[in-house]
């Protein structure tokens, strides 16, 4: 049976190798609310920190973001830092910028260094995505290429294809997104991302959103996604669980599936 | 879509409608060990006891079967008592007695009143089944038809059909408890208890057993599965958790589930 893969930064697994990584998003509008909520989240001891600049009032000011980034992954130590622009399309908030801004800005980023992951969405336009890929690739830092759908739960093989497609574009990490509108959505989520363990080379991240959805941030990891989002301070996405539930949780989990058998 | 089915006993939903009920084996092999398992687990408010009878040195001797299920009835109170002897061939301990002194037992047990549902084999005679059917009938106790693989998962088509088989035997609850050899197989039992919970009328319970299964116990209920076995002292099969682990993890995904999309 395949196992499920670890995020690697710099040739070492990321928290020693820790399954599944526990990430907290920051969703400040302003510095000081990110800067307030990192300080309110580090002591949860999160695995990773992602940095949702769609909500950041200041997204317009390039030297703004790579500063707060910056000043985030000082302060973040040896927690590593994905700066991620969610698109309204893909459930992000709305923000000023054109795309080509957009582009601009993860230029700037990379080029400074001042994140470790980056997410881009694999609905964007090819040649985004591939100037992306080599401006990340230029930095060492890791791709997560990555499909939301906030509305619905595509079929399995919809579901295969968009894990398979990040692989093929390159990314260092395939994350899939999806609503559930029933329970049986959820299974269809777990299958898409146990058949991609099994299919694919590349780490994994994936999750059922909403109510049904919320026990797939528990349990994942079973089927392949190394990462699990867990509300720090606020919450990201709907369906998300406070750090320590989570952490118990899957602590619970793995503590039962090494007992006696 | 559809609703995970309630027990009911007496007209009366179990536990006021609980989801899922949480049942506690006791799997003593004397009347004292039972009897202080029971002491044992009373505190920790479990739904449903279950008395494992094949456990039992005395279950050769019919008047201390009825009379220790009698007193463990009365000492639980309001807990409904399921009386399940389990055979060696689907993961029971060995006993002396031969499948109609099984029967004779279980007459016994029913004509009593001694306990409130009874487990009975889908594996079992076709007469057997028929007989117990009766018997739980007249005596106004329900009917938990059971199906266990201890080595393996069928395939969906299977399991499917060892659902639909207990509710066309007369069960008045359908059980299917299996073993996963990958964590696709636990995908593959919850998707066999959503599709009953489609399809059938009669309240369902299942179970991926084992380490990769241990997840079905605090999510299986999310899919249809009336209720979960816990550890109230000691456990009754492999992947089971403490009662008051999967109460906590349970009451989390509740809430987690009812709050803000």
């Amino acid at each position: 049976m395949s196992e499920t893969r670890r995020i690697e930064l710099r040739g070492e697994p990321v928290a020693g190798g820790k399954l599944p990584l526990v990430c907290a998003p920051l969703v400040g509008r302003t510095r000081d609310e990110v800067l307030a909520e990192l300080a309110a989240i580090l002591p949860k001891r999160p695995d990773l920190l992602e940095w949702r600049v769609d909500f950041f009032d200041g997204i317009g000011d390039t030297a703004a973001v790579v500063d707060l980034a910056a000043t985030i992954q000082r302060v973040a130590g040896e927690t590593p830092l994905l700066f991620t622009r969610r698109s309204s399309r893909e459930g992000g908030e709305p923000i000023a910028l054109g795309e080509q801004q957009v582009i601009e800005l993860h230029r700037a980023v990379c080029a400074s260094r001042c994140c470790d992951l980056v997410d881009w969405e694999l609905g964007s336009a090819p040649d985004d995505l591939r100037r992306v890929r080599e401006e990340t690739r230029a930095a060492g830092i890791l791709l997560v290429a990555s499909f939301h759908d906030f509305e619905r739960t595509p079929p399995l093989e919809v579901l295969a294809d968009r894990f398979a497609a990040a692989e093929r574009a390159g990314a260092d990490i395939a994350k899939v997104a999806v609503m559930p509108r029933s329970p049986e959505d959820v299974l269809t989520l777990l299958q898409a991302t146990a058949r991609a363990r099994r299919e694919l080379r590349i780490p994994l991240i994936s999750m059922s959103m909403g109510a049904y959805g919320s026990l797939t941030r528990l349990v994942g990891w079973v089927f392949g996604s190394a990462v699990t989002f867990a509300v720090g301070k606020a919450g990201s996405a709907p369906g998300q669980i406070p750090i320590e539930d989570v952490n118990a949780v899957i602590d619970l989990l793995q503590r039962s599936m090494r007992g006696p058998p």
